[in-house]
């Protein structure tokens, strides 16, 4: 495969690892969020409000097809390389099943928005095609901005449901670091690439701990946007 | 309304009304096919074949977004003219909730074909900007093709399942074109376009027999090509 249009990171059998992990994981991780997002549609009040969810979930199948596809250009099989991550998306879809749909709404914003974070903070530690791809994935969201329209009236119309959601979306994001957390630490292949390589930047525990920061911090953000305490 | 722009046919008022009602229908059923197919991917046995079922969803959302913005481009509001068929749709989709797997796919493959067959014929009777929109809807079909091999492949390994499945194929006909009927039946607007005008051409009782004799036909032959009786 290390032929001279092979790029020079991917000549590295390690990176080429993590990088198929990487991709496995992003790739199962869109594909169950089309599934979660087709399913929680069925809770929409209105045609419309259902309309826009599937907008979402069929945005994040194309998501899915992109890399998959790159996985198939980096000859790897799609099916063997996002089954480790299996279990652990299924765990946390599991976890945060939402009981009705403003709860939907906010798990599909929130979600959006981490996963959008965690694709940009990661983009820099891959090569450039593979950036490339991962920031071109991202430039198709902003379909969950209905969703802070609908929250926002939902918590004028009854404050209470402001604290209900409140909880959610700490729950949300609880759920997601500690299962992010999960896979990293199983993967040495992702910790490789995350750890990067004498030609790779890298990212020490304390990066680490900065990234975490920032994504908290930008999902303190956006559930202010809800108009929810984070 | 009536500029010079607007095409000879949607001035006349009751050809709108038909062409809303039909747009109408059509969306509601491209909506419904996404959520099916979206809910009938979690019994995929494997990655791959979940993917291959979130890939028609996708393609059935991206048909019902463009029918949505034709109706949006009438002056027409979507829910609105979704509204009288999401009881029939929905009886449908209760009537054949599929119970496994090979059931899903024969649904996913019979209802893609049969769909496509309607829009072809439809696509006669109305207006030439209306036509191209169907015709470019069907266009990217071809999504539902994985199904032959896989439904083929489970009848070798275990005939008696083809007999289930031929039963099955003949229940799904069935249904579709009996609620089919109750829709033109209840819908004035869909049987006045259908009828046709003195500058447009119409469909008689014995047109709409030779429509339904045609449908029957082409479902006969998807069934010969999944390797099941009709």
């Amino acid at each position: 495969m290390a032929d001279d249009d092979t790029p020079l990171a991917l000549q590295d059998p390690n990176y080429r690892v993590g990088i198929v992990d990487l991709l496995g994981a992003l790739a199962y991780g869109e594909l169950t969020a089309f599934e979660r997002l087709a399913e929680d549609a069925k809770m929409a009040p209105t045609l419309t409000d259902k309309a826009a969810l599937a907008a979402m979930a069929s945005a994040e199948y194309g998501h899915f097809a992109a890399l998959r596809d790159r996985l198939v250009a980096l000859a790897a099989d799609p099916a063997e390389a996002m089954a480790p991550f299996v279990a652990t998306f299924d765990r946390f879809h599991e976890h945060t099943a939402p009981s009705d749909w403003l709860e939907g709404l906010v798990k599909a914003y929130v979600g959006d928005g981490l996963a959008a974070d965690f694709y940009r903070e990661v983009a820099a530690y891959v090569d450039a095609d593979t950036r490339e791809l991962i920031l071109h994935t991202l430039s198709d969201t902003g379909y969950s901005e209905f969703a802070v329209e609908r929250v926002r009236s939902a918590i004028a119309e009854d404050p209470v449901v402001g604290g209900r959601l409140a909880l959610w979306g700490r729950r949300l994001v609880g759920e997601a670091l500690s299962q992010a957390q999960v896979v990293v630490a199983e993967r040495d292949g992702l910790s490789a690439l995350l750890a990067g390589g004498v030609d790779r930047p890298g990212m020490d525990l304390a990066a680490i701990g900065r990234m975490f920061a920032r994504l908290t911090e930008n999902h303190a953000e956006r559930m202010a946007k809800l108009g929810l305490a984070a």
